[in-house]
């Protein structure tokens, strides 16, 4: 096998490194985040790191919006109420995950912490709204939204008390969370209160 | 005047401490905060402080319960439409102020950090929805809403975009955010949502 690549530049190592910058943040946090622990954790070097990834920042930016668009599937059921409700409970287990883990810890702590968190990974929430909007759009094209629907304030409403309970009121999620959220980003819709 | 209380003992000093308290959480979050600090913001010396606080969880709790109360309204207008869009309001207002950013800063980089904040303070955000619920007992009260209106799940939905917005895609807050909450807390009132 002389044409296998040479140790620390397959597409193995980069998806172990990634994988272990999102196991490093979701455990230790954004200002604890040192690229010598992801190393150690990928089993790399971390010139090998480096080679990759300029700065710390960089490396968490790419791990995090790999780890998002790899972990959330946007469901295409044919029926926005089933769309809706798969969205949500794929964000309920998204929640609990390492990755989901890894991303309110950078995410949330810096209202005080510095440093702060790299604009790349500030995106990534507007990323995850982005991506879900045509689950709204779809809908609206099969006639069962109204046509003026707002897509982004759709999903943040189907979103939002998801959030809430995870973060602010701590409370248990599971498939009744998702369901009940479901529920109210539809009933609002159909009263026309996104657009 | 030989009836003033000593220096130290009166309720001056206790605002004065508890003030400083939420504004030096509000500045450098749960884990730098230091009983030292907020005696110098106070001006008061250390040993007042732990005279009435024996250790900086229990300062931290009192500075939030003190602050919360006294600084959430709960209105009563005598308009349940009118009171969730005060109550929303009174809510973004809060987000953006001393004490709300201490209560934040508090709460939420708690899911990785070490040390966690006290229980006391975890109850902060129940014991305000708690606070609100005579808003929605007193609609259904009144006809307005009916009588199986779940009022914590309702405030719950009210607040919920709000916080999301502030916290997770940092839009800004404003009036019309808090419009817009209060008719989907409506709007899933009267479809039955909630109960």
């Amino acid at each position: 096998m002389s044409s296998a690549p040479p140790p620390g530049r397959g597409p193995k190592v980069r998806a172990a490194v990634l994988a272990a910058a999102v196991a490093e943040l979701g455990e230790y946090g954004y200002a604890a985040f040192a690229v010598d622990n992801v190393a150690r954790r990928a089993g790399v070097h971390k010139t090998t790191v480096y080679r990759r990834w300029p700065d710390r920042d960089a490396l968490i930016t790419d791990a995090l919006a790999d780890s998002v668009a790899a972990e959330i599937p946007i469901p295409d059921t044919g029926s926005v109420e089933d769309d809706l409700r798969a969205l949500a409970d794929g964000l309920v287990s998204w929640i609990e995950s390492p990755s989901g883990r890894a991303v309110l810890a950078v995410m949330l702590p810096n209202i005080t912490d510095q440093p702060q968190p790299p604009a790349g990974v500030r995106h990534v929430f507007r990323d995850r709204i982005r991506r879900a909007l045509p689950i709204v759009e779809r809908a609206v094209a099969r006639g069962e939204l109204g046509p003026g629907t707002d897509a982004a304030e759709m999903i943040k409403a189907l979103v939002a008390p998801i959030y809430f309970r995870a973060l602010i009121t701590r409370e248990k999620l599971d498939h009744r969370t998702a369901e009940a959220a479901a529920q109210l980003a539809l009933t609002a819709a159909h009263a026309g209160l996104f657009g």
